[in-house]
This record gives structure tokens, sequence and C-alpha cells, in this order.
């Protein structure tokens, strides 16, 4: 039988008790088809960064790489200055492990809460770009604390950049029944970026003639995600318009206690990692309030994206099952861990 | 009596249709007090390019700066490429004549539908900067059209342009029953501009101890502008995170066509500019098609801005009482014109 090594990075807050139940569903599914798990946990982010001052110290990225996937809780603590573990932990594992597609599916599950008054059929993905954009931490400050003070953040796009994630994105809008891309952008401003995504979109077109493509501006992408979601299929967009739209994609279909994301290595040159897109909550944390159904979830992008196509449905199955008896009231107020129970053993059921 | 001498910028698609319902309205409810509206009219936008090459002559820009203020319907049109007429007559307005505080109420008016199941009361302000971060025009491409190409945009963020937006929005919100600020940024990434803006909120916070303040990251906000817009009261962001959140907003409280927006050049060294927050809207221009409401609510917003109080209440009670009768049924499918005509006799009834 095979043996899943995965490495595991729980992080702060909520994401201790959400990844346990994560890889309680995991274990479950991979070994009634006779799969094992062998996990290295890594104790990475505010308690390490306290006591030692790192946030992600190289040899364990070296260690981390020599796994089949990651599995990350949440990162962020109020007892960190911002940006030192987003930037130094999270954002270094997308870039160090070139995930430069930031997979964020957005569905809205039957019986699921909405926001939305009609929120019509939701159930398209976002496929995000991962290492560029303005999240590249290129940019600085000048005469800080004075009057005079100026700061800068620099976004910055290659070619070779844009054009592998925008291929990535065809590729999966291809394989949907749909086959529709909208490239969201903002290239009215952001003329040199964003005419360089949609000189991308045009070119890669070419090899995908049976995907149709749209162009929206982040603004107008924002409308359309709330008042008819159901127009999107597949959006390709950058790093930073990515991180924006998914969170909002996220609430319109049942808050981001069920989103999931996977920050994937398509030419498997290091491991994918898969992490909910909520944050670390430290108001709830180590209540066991959290709900592990964005972790659980993510876990079923993780098989999906490791070839294990019948356990990721089994997962997904049990996600679907469980909100719809929370939607029909029969259950409710369970903790974190009762949650993780109940999906782990409709998962093998 | 007092003549407002008034540059109007009809521009692109329905952006002609729009204005000249706003311009009714305005002159109805001015003259209905005795004062003059003398009105120069500048015909710049795609006809102007595609004849002459310019978007914003500098012999027109010194011109406008002559007016009291500017009204502006929408600037865009397909056939002229992307990005040079927004940057070279909307944006170029608006940094030449340094409208640094752009001025986007959010409300939503009774009988209104919205795309939320309960919305709650929703009565907000966004001040989003309006002459700097990412719209400042800096940044650039390298071996375009090579599979070597490099672009980047950069924000450019400094104390002085975020100091005054930031004390604008504190007096706004001093000024306003709840009292209440919301910075919006993503400092946790894009921590040199971030770190700017949240010091100075802290710092300026010290002038307006009266105010209650708090903080969202970008991403954050689009969730509670869905799941809880009746938090949020003032919020004061940069110029790109100003443009994605009013969008969302005016979606949220019954879509562009009513959202209204000021162009503020506070220390008033030059003429604010006020414009519907919508775009030219080609596919239905030139047929009496489009609602002038957001044309209309912003010369409400020109009114309280010239000091003309009592004739910006009686604008907005005239749309308020408009979109009523709308909700109930009693009117419904009038041209621009016929919209226009009804709001600029119940603006002086
Ligand atoms: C925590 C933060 C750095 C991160 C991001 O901005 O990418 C988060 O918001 C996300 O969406 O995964
Ligand atoms: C047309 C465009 C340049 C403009 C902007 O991005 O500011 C518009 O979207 C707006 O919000 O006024």
């Amino acid at each position: 039988a095979d043996t899943l090594r995965l490495a595991v990075i729980p992080g702060d807050g909520i994401g201790q008790e959400v990844t346990a139940e994560a890889l309680k569903v995991l274990t479950a599914v991979l070994g009634a088809q006779g799969e094992q798990v062998a996990t290295t946990e890594y104790d990475l982010g505010a308690r390490l960064y306290h006591r030692t001052g790192e946030t992600l110290p190289d040899s364990v990225l070296e260690e981390v790489r020599g796994h089949d996937a990651i599995l990350l809780g949440a990162v962020g603590d109020p007892s960190v200055p911002s940006g030192v573990l987003e930037r130094g932990l999270l954002l270094k594992l997308r870039f160090a492990l070139d995930h430069y597609v930031n997979l964020r599916p957005s569905k809205l599950y039957p019986g699921v809460a909405t926001p939305l008054g009609q929120p019509g059929e939701i159930d398209f993905v976002v496929v995000r770009e991962g290492t560029e954009g303005p999240y590249v931490g290129n940019g600085g400050a000048l005469r800080v604390g004075t009057p005079h003070e100026i700061a800068t953040e620099v976004s910055v796009n290659t070619a070779f950049g844009v054009e592998r994630v925008v291929r990535d994105a065809f590729a999966r809008a291809a394989a949907r029944p749909r086959r529709k891309l909208t490239l969201v952008h903002k290239h009215n401003v952001l003329v040199h970026a964003g005419h360089l995504w949609r000189r991308t979109v045009e070119a890669v077109h070419a090899e995908f003639p049976d995907v149709s493509v749209d162009y929206l501006h982040v603004d107008a992408a924002t409308i359309f995600l709330v008042t008819d979601p159901a127009r999107f299929d597949v959006i390709v967009t950058d790093n930073l318009f990515g991180d924006i739209l998914t969170d909002l994609a996220a609430a319109v279909t049942g808050g981001i206690g069920l989103a999931a994301s996977g920050n994937v290595n398509p030419d498997r040159t290091a491991p994918s990692m898969f992490e909910p897109v909520h944050g670390s909550a430290p108001d709830i944390a180590g209540q066991q309030l959290a709900d592990p159904t964005a972790a659980v979830l993510s876990v079923s992008l993780m098989l999906e994206h490791l070839g294990r196509t019948g356990a990721a449905a089994r997962v997904d199955a049990a996600v679907t099952a469980d909100l719809a008896r929370r939607a029909a009231g029969e259950v409710g107020g369970r903790s974190t861990a009762a949650v993780g129970d109940a999906l782990a053993a409709a998962a093998v059921a």
C-alpha cells in the first residue's frame, strides 16, 4: 500500500483545531482504501517566532520539500507585527515552492445560507496567480515617520509568470462543462500589467478554441459576484485581485468557514499546499468553535491534486451531506472535533 | 442673484443623456432660489480623440479651472484603446485638479431592490484617495510582446497625500451621528504602503478623539459589505481599493444606476468634479434607457460641496420620493428624460 508523506503546518489560532480534523478525515478516507498517511508536523507561526525570531528556517523549508503535499491551517496572530508571519511564512512558502496556481473553488452547496436573496447556481473556480503581482515584496519606504515619507509597492508581472497560470486556467476551463474563462484585471488603469494579461489570454486562447473568453474590470467583477454569480465558470486573475475576489466569493457562497484553497505547483517541482481561505481567528481559537469544513474541503482538493480522485469525491460528498443535514436542522452546535468525526465517518461509510 | 459657473463634460455613451438630466435638475433647483447656472460644455472623449488624437488639451484644462465646479457624465468607448481616455482624460482631471478626496456615499434608499436577502440599514460613505496609489501611472514594460516581457505597476503613497485624505475622512466621520471610521488596506502584504496608512490614521486620530476607528484588510472588507454593510459609517482607503469597494457598495445598495461621486479638492485650489460611478455603457447609449439618478445624485453632492445645502437636500428628497414611487410600482419604464423631468419637478415642488 502507498504511503502519503504529508507536511503539516497547523500554524496559529484555529489553524490547530481545523487541521486536526482535516487530518482525521484524510487518514480515514485513505485508510479505507489501504493507504497510509505519514505526517511530519512543523510548529511554525507565532510560537516559533516568539521563541526564536524565525518564521521559516531554511532547513525546515528544505525538509518540507521532501513531502508529497503540505496541509496548512492558518497563519497570523495579534502578538506578531502585521506582515511578519504572512510574508515570512505563508507567502514565503507559496513563492519558494512556486505555487503559481492559487486554486479557489466557490460553490454554493445545497441548503447553505447565503447573504444573497436570489443566488442562483454558484459553481466557479478562481485561478489566482500566486507568485507575482503586488505580492512580490518589491517596494520600500523613504523618510519613514516624517512628513516626507514615501512608500511604494511594486506589482511585478512577467510573460513567463502570466502565461503559465493563464494556460492552467484555460485547461481547467476546457475540462468543465461550461468551458468559460473570465479574465479579471484593471487594464484601463494598470495599463502595463493589464495589457500583458490581456495579450496573454488572447494568445493562449488559440490553444483552447473551445473555451469562450470574456473580460471584466475588477470593480465590475465584484458587482457580478453579488448580482449574477452564476455567470462565472473559471476566473483567472492576478494575486491581489484574486485575494479580494475569493473572499467575496466565499461570502456569497456561505462564508469563509467553507472556502477551501490549493496553492498548486502544477509542474510538481515542489509539493503543493492546501489550506482553508479563512484566517487564524484568534478570538475563537482553542474553544472548539471553529468549523473545520474549509480545511476538510482543502483535503479534498489535495486528494484531487494527488490523483486520489475517488477519495476526493468521497470527502466532497461527505461535506455536501453534512451541510444538507445542517440546513435541515438535524445537526448543529457541534464542536470542531464533532464535525470532524462526522465528516470522517461519512467519508468512509 | 448668484451665477454658478459650471464646466460640463458629458463624455461618452450614456454620459450625454444622463448629464442633460442632471443639468435639468440643477438648473431647476437653483433657479427656484433665484440662482443662474452658466455652463460651458466641453466635447471631450472618444469623438475628440478620433478627430484630433487629443484627450485633454492643456488649453481646455486651463479653461476648466476657471469654473466653480465640473459635471462629468462618463468616459470610455470600445473604439478607443483601453486606458487612453481613462488615463488621458478622467484620471488627468482628477490628478491635475488635485481631487484627493474621491467621495462615494452608499445608501440603501427605502424600497430599492438589493441583491442582499437581509441588507439592514446601509448608509456609509467611502472616502477614496484620488491622487496616489496604483493610479499614479508609475510603471512600465520591458521586452513587450516577447516571452521575456516584464510589466510593473508602482503604487506611490506619500505621508502628505495620505494624511490629507485621512484628515478629511476623520472630519466627515466626526460630523456624522455614528462617528466611526474604518481604514481599509492590506498591510499584512503591502507592508510599506499599509503601514504608512495605519500610522497616519493612528496619528490623526489624536485630533478626533470622538471618532472610533477600526481596520479591515480589503479582502475582509468585501465580506462585510455583503454580510453586514450596516457596520460601516465612513471608510477611508486607497485609490484602487476604493475603486473596488465602491462598485461593490453600489451593487449592494441597488446598483451603479444610483451611485454618485464627487472628486473633491477640499482646499478649493481647483474646481471639484462630480460624476456618476457608472461607466459610459455604450450598449445602451443614445436610446434613452439609462437611469439618470446617479448623475442627479452627483448634482446633490455638488450642491452640498458648494454650500447650497438646502438645494442639495431638495434634490436628495426628490430622488428618495421617486425611488419610493418606483418601488410602489407607481412609475416605471420611463425614458431617461422622463425621469429627469420628474426629478426636476419634484425638486422644486
Ligand atoms: C494572510 C494573507 C497574506 C493571505 C493573502 O493575502 O493571500 C490571505 O488573505 C489569503 O487569501 O490566503
Ligand atoms: C473609469 C475608471 C478609470 C474609473 C476608476 O477606476 O477610477 C472608474 O472605475 C471609477 O470608479 O470612477
